[in-house]
């Protein structure tokens, strides 16, 4: 981060030669992906796509940027946030927020009842995020939804099926998956006495428990938010609670709360999900937890959040938990209220934290001195003599038009030791050498940049060759 | 498109029962990809990318705003066409134009001096785009670009190569790549006695030719850009040359043009060029095409372009040419304009204009009526009584642990005709079934959605039964 400091300050300088003085940088919040966090931003995207076909979904896309009305009021106090495009005539548009909200317009527009998908895109929030910890103004959502008129808590608990799917195989160690439902909260608020129109601000407030100690938040909503000791009391009971299936019928038998029917629905729906969570046999990863909020205005059931734990074996001076890596919910009203006559269509959904995932594997990655291929290429076509550069260009045009990945240095008469080095550098594990006297005798003299062993090919079973030592049927 | 309008005029109109009168629609020139899309879109990607990575790509991401400066000065008349953000405080920033721009801010910034990399991106443009021609104001660029100090036209000549392989693999019927060069477009203007402030405008009235005959270019440049009739006419027999290595060889014994240090530069290098185009054997594909100018200020080398032919057997009605389906050059002086220094990266890429080539690959599917699938779910998990939800939860869940893409209907108790129904509306090819009985047996009735023909399998081999049908090892 200080070297970034100090580049940016570098670049604000600019020099004196008359050269214009601009910033070059990329703007606030934002970075660049060079080849090796592309590598490893291609190996997670792949590994939750596959996670994604896997359970049949199909994929969508929608526009960077909507009509400015469209994210108008969906998304409560974190409207501040929108990027807006400036007005040049014509109509009004912002950058999207998240991927929810275009995809309940989506589905509106199109009268769809009924789909399955995921939408992996870059989204936009004015925010001031601390970027070491992957936290960007730019940055990718990874999203999961199911809409459609279903029995209850099936796809609810496929969501959760998928969230321990793909953090099992990222393999980021221990973590685990927090739920709760709106009801159960709003029944909790509506038994400890919270009027009706503070529910909404109540719950951001509650939302904070993750980072600062209930006190905090217990002064927040007495001293801030006006609300009762009593009431606040009484929350503060609940929202020590964290559990399993023991904890819903608990709660089901809870004097206060079982006398609401929201709470009651929602502990209903608990259960069930319990159920199925049980026959996924990940239960054990899963913690009903009444603490959690979620900030988010459009959810109105169940509503979850995956947290990598601590290890054992971590440094001090790391933080203490990286927060959320997954989260989602159910919002089945969100669609309604883009549809004409208010037609609801249920929607249950969740999205993976990707830039916090890219994050720790980036730190992973550097901490294991592993070496990142950034292309795939399987041969350097080189000449240990020089005028070879028509011949050369002939062996590379034969090998790509038979499918293999082939790089050659652009240099008429490049050294041998130059070729053989870049090979070192990039991860080319193979060199197909010609020379005056390999060309007389039709052949192709092929070296292992490992082992350094050179063999003599016909020139006619060089591709299939370096097929079987790719490893590439 | 008349649906479109009618459904655009309805949402407008809104109904009158009291909900929000908002537009439901994406903004203008924009569209969302639905899933039959994104099938097409994922597979012309898969073909684009396996050719760039076999040549040895790396692969790149810069964010989709840059600084408001970044883009200043690089795109001539065209810069009205930038989307720009509203200030909300903080920096300046605008959509950006092209990936060529933001690369060359990327190069300087990283002191990077070689790289081969593509990217795939959106880049936007407030142009006033025929959308049913695949032209948008949110669209795709998918650039390959070569940085470097190299020896004269290897890295050209591969980037011609890419074009011919990607054209080719796509099947879009014949194609036509045009060359040119700005030195050679410099040379002819300066010896028909074009005054050197001129260059850039007569440059891009010539940029025309391929939509507008030459008697309306001589008009323009000579009527509104104020140019000589003579030097019009010279322009005008320059122009309507195109040919091979021939006409190269030609022009260098041109009386007047070989008088031009440029443009013999220029004609030097294309006969380079097509000595290894025929070194690759593409050089019939490629065009030497005086006409060919294109817009865009920063090309200091060989430009080129790639069109799609009419097909013989085209119905009358179809557009005479879809015009360019890629494009690209040589810009040796972008990288330096973001150096504090102004030290150069010479650099040459290609851009295939994939929107177009989308829309072309959509009119084929819908014409061929091949059923596109959009997903690659391989089995339903299915129960031919009520009450085995649990059963199916727990099937479907060994089925996703051991790597099997599977789907079940969220119903408590679906009937076997629906889920039948779905197999044959969505394209899965298995059925595994269970019954009071199969559960008894400890086996799943496996059935072919096709052929209707059912097995019993054992419940330990329907793993192995499903991979073995589906034929993934």
């Amino acid at each position: 981060e200080q070297v970034a400091k100090l580049l940016e300050l570098k670049a604000r300088l600019g020099v004196d030669d008359g050269r214009p003085r601009f910033l070059l940088k990329t703007p606030k919040g934002t970075r660049d992906y060079g080849p090796k966090q592309m590598a490893i931003r291609e190996r997670v995207f792949s590994t939750i796509i596959s996670c994604f076909k896997r359970h049949g979904a199909e994929v969508i896309d929608t526009p960077v940027f909507e009509l400015k009305e469209t994210l108008t009021g969906k998304y409560g106090e974190d409207s501040k946030l929108i990027y807006d495009l400036k007005d040049q005539g014509g109509e009004l548009l912002s950058l999207r927020y998240d991927l929810t909200v275009p995809f309940a317009r989506y589905l509106a527009m199109n009268k769809i009842t009924n789909i399955k998908r995921y939408h992996i895109a870059k989204v936009y929030r004015r925010d001031n995020p601390a970027m070491t910890r992957g936290r960007y103004r730019e940055f990718y959502q990874c999203d999961f939804d199911i809409a459609g008129q279903f029995d209850p808590m099936i796809p609810d608990a496929e969501c959760l099926k998928i969230v321990y799917e793909i953090l099992s195989a990222l393999q980021l160690g221990d973590f685990l998956v927090k739920v709760n439902d709106r009801r159960i909260l709003d029944g909790m608020f509506a038994v400890c006495g919270v009027p009706d129109n503070k529910f909404r601000t109540i719950c951001s407030s509650v939302d904070k428990l993750d980072k600062v100690m209930w006190e905090d938040v217990r002064s927040e909503i007495v001293g801030e938010k006006g609300l009762s000791t009593e009431a606040a009391d009484c929350i503060g009971e609940y929202v020590r609670l964290h559990g399993g299936l023991d904890l819903v019928e608990e709660l089901l038998q809870d004097p206060k709360l079982s006398q609401n029917k929201l709470a009651r629905e929602g502990l209903a729906d608990m259960k069930l999900l319990f159920e199925y969570l049980m026959l996924f046999g990940i239960a054990d990863k899963i913690s009903f937890d009444l603490s959690l909020a979620r900030g988010l205005d459009y959810y109105t059931g169940v509503i979850y959040e995956a947290v990598l734990l601590q290890q054992q074996n971590d440094h001090v001076e790391e933080p203490a938990t990286v927060g959320s890596v997954a989260g989602g919910g159910r919002y089945d009203g969100l669609v309604g209220m883009f549809d004409p006559k208010g037609k609801k269509v249920p929607c249950v959904g969740v999205s993976i934290g990707i830039e916090r995932i890219f994050s720790l594997m980036e730190q992973k990655m550097e901490a294991s001195e592993e070496k990142i291929r950034t292309t795939d290429t399987q041969v350097l076509v080189a000449s240990a003599q020089k005028k070879l550069l028509e011949e050369r260009l002939k062996l590379i045009s034969e090998l790509w038009d038979s499918g293999i990945k082939a790089e050659m240095l652009y240099k008429k008469n490049p050294k041998l030791l130059n070729q053989l080095q870049y090979c070192e550098d990039t991860g080319i594990p193979l060199v197909a050498i010609i020379g005056e006297q390999e060309l007389k005798d039709g052949v192709v003299k092929l070296r292992d940049v490992a082992t350094r062993e050179e063999v003599d090919i016909r020139r006619e079973n060089l591709v299939e060759e370096i097929k079987k030592r790719t490893c590439q049927p």
